[in-house]
């Protein structure tokens, strides 16, 4: 029932009227900055070029850590400085990127704990109405950044891990397409389960059984047709995957 | 946490930058194209005349089920055939349907997990851009059906059952108001209850006491002023109820 | 998955296609009306002049609490006279405030169930077209009230209380900013819990104590660094929060 998102599209919408409001998510757990970065990156490629995407997961509100402002791949992003955009920019470096400091763009009274309502929407509203990036604030290096886990590859095994559960029980990995090298049948072991070759969807494997596939995110997924693989492996995050080619 | 309605609203926005997107739900139960057609056929028809209707709940993704895209009255609708526009299509069949075959709507690459994204949000975006039906893919006979568990008259008797239990607790019952032929003094029986007659509205009722009244979706509803009838009655989806006229 | 809100926005968009359609919240408790007062009255202050909000928390859906449309501060209220407007109303008078009688703006049929959807989108949509408040009904003297449990100064000490819990676990009290005058130190009792002073923001207190701060809505929040106060001490709405200057 909080009304901070309420408050939030308000002052987007009284700066910029015009703009094109979406909803990409008011769900993720709160304060859980790796799951909004896996988010934000996922999310944000599938946009028109220029949209600016608003990113407020923001446990050390008002503390010393900076807000930023940059551009990749054609997407704008407005966002605290904590790792949230760090899987961005793991892939593919901003092409631009400032971090704010010019207080004339937030609004006139900024409170201590909500600066997604009183910073950074201001910013995003301006920036939708054509402000450039160099306009909010002095360059910044790189931003701040979470540690991602890579699959790894030794010899003929790829160690990697799930890095998120989706809501149907999907578990999907750090294992990258790319790096199973067209290999059609590997072993995927996860916990005790040995799970052999890929299918090509859902509905393709024994029922009861867990599948392994290419996910919509090009990655190495496990699931179970109509079912909950994480119910049925008791799986979550972080939970050790491995696969031989 | 999920990215995949904010992936697909992308591609929508990408291809049709000017349409009205209008969330309807992303709280149907994963997998459950039986509510999910309930929740089509009340919502669509509320909506302006080409109003073009994006369905997606698709458990048998990437494997033989179809594609549909059709036009029942004036309400476009793209969804798998799975069932999902088949209490739109008891009502009243399409006035056309079409099977998606034209692949060059679609994305350029498609994921075995997800069209949604990769061959709907293409073809929903092109059919508001003025697409005709015709250019998807040849016509379809029918789609897919659930079965649809009808209220059924013997003599003075109508038996049907719950159709979904809304959050409220409220529950709507598949005896439409039509059968009624008019009887304001219905004795209604759920599992060991009786419920004399019908009420104008929620507050009409003695407290504590679960009353009937005709839905907003002009069907039969057992509620609870002020509180959950679901729960009182411990009643679910399925249940039968009987009407005596 | 509930169609109520997505038939509401049908015949919104019906009446109103050009109109910006803003989800406010679709998440306030059922029938929770104190809730809503306080989301609306929190929400509705940050967005342009002229915005039209429908507010549809209705248990008395049906029976004669009247409907209303009123204007706060350039804000149009389309809401049941339930004492969903009490808390806009209580910080600042309606400008303007009509009772809603003239049926030729609702729906052809009215349903005794779903006034949200057959009267207020309606009216709402018809405000947004330009309708002028007095073509809605008579002039309504006050709208219902709710009580609001006001902090109370007697001598050095401000007793309060909880007004709500929000869904990181901040609780935000009925002590206004104002009412401290200034006071940086004060000591915040709630439970058995000692809090000395107040803080800036969320990171500056001691890991795992409770702090005190002014929150985004200028009144005192007690919270926790990124974890919930709520569930730390046990709190909840309506619980006594006492302030010494």
């Amino acid at each position: 029932m909080d009304p901070y998102v309420a408050a939030l599209k308000g002052v987007l919408l009284s700066m910029a009227p015009q703009a094109t409001l979406v909803d990409l998510s008011h769900e993720l757990p709160p304060q859980d900055v790796r799951s909004a970065a896996i988010f934000l990156a996922e999310a944000c490629r599938w946009y028109p070029p220029g949209t600016v995407h608003l990113a407020v997961v923001d446990p050390g509100v008002g503390s010393s850590r900076l807000i930023l402002a940059g551009c990749w791949d054609e997407q704008l992003i407005v966002a605290p400085d904590n790792g949230l955009v760090s899987l961005v920019q793991a892939r593919r470096p901003a092409a631009r990127l400032h971090q704010f400091s010019n207080m004339s763009l937030a609004l006139p009274r900024v409170s201590g704990t909500f600066h997604g309502r009183d910073i950074m929407a201001p910013l995003a509203a301006r920036l939708a109405l054509g402000l450039d990036l160099a306009d909010v604030g002095p360059p910044l290096a790189a931003p701040q950044m979470l540690a991602w886990p890579r699959a790894v590859r030794r010899g003929s095994q790829i160690a990697g891990e799930i890095l998120w559960v989706d809501h149907f029980g999907n578990l999907l990995t750090n294992i990258e397409a790319g790096q199973l090298q067209g290999c059609a049948a590997p072993i995927v072991r996860i916990g005790r389960r040995r799970i052999e070759g890929l299918v090509k969807s859902y509905d393709c494997g024994p029922q009861g059984e867990p599948i392994a596939l290419i996910s919509s995110q090009d990655t190495l997924e496990i699931a179970l047709n109509q079912g909950s693989a994480a119910q049925l492996l008791g799986a979550k995050a972080g939970d050790p995957v491995v696969c031989e080619l």
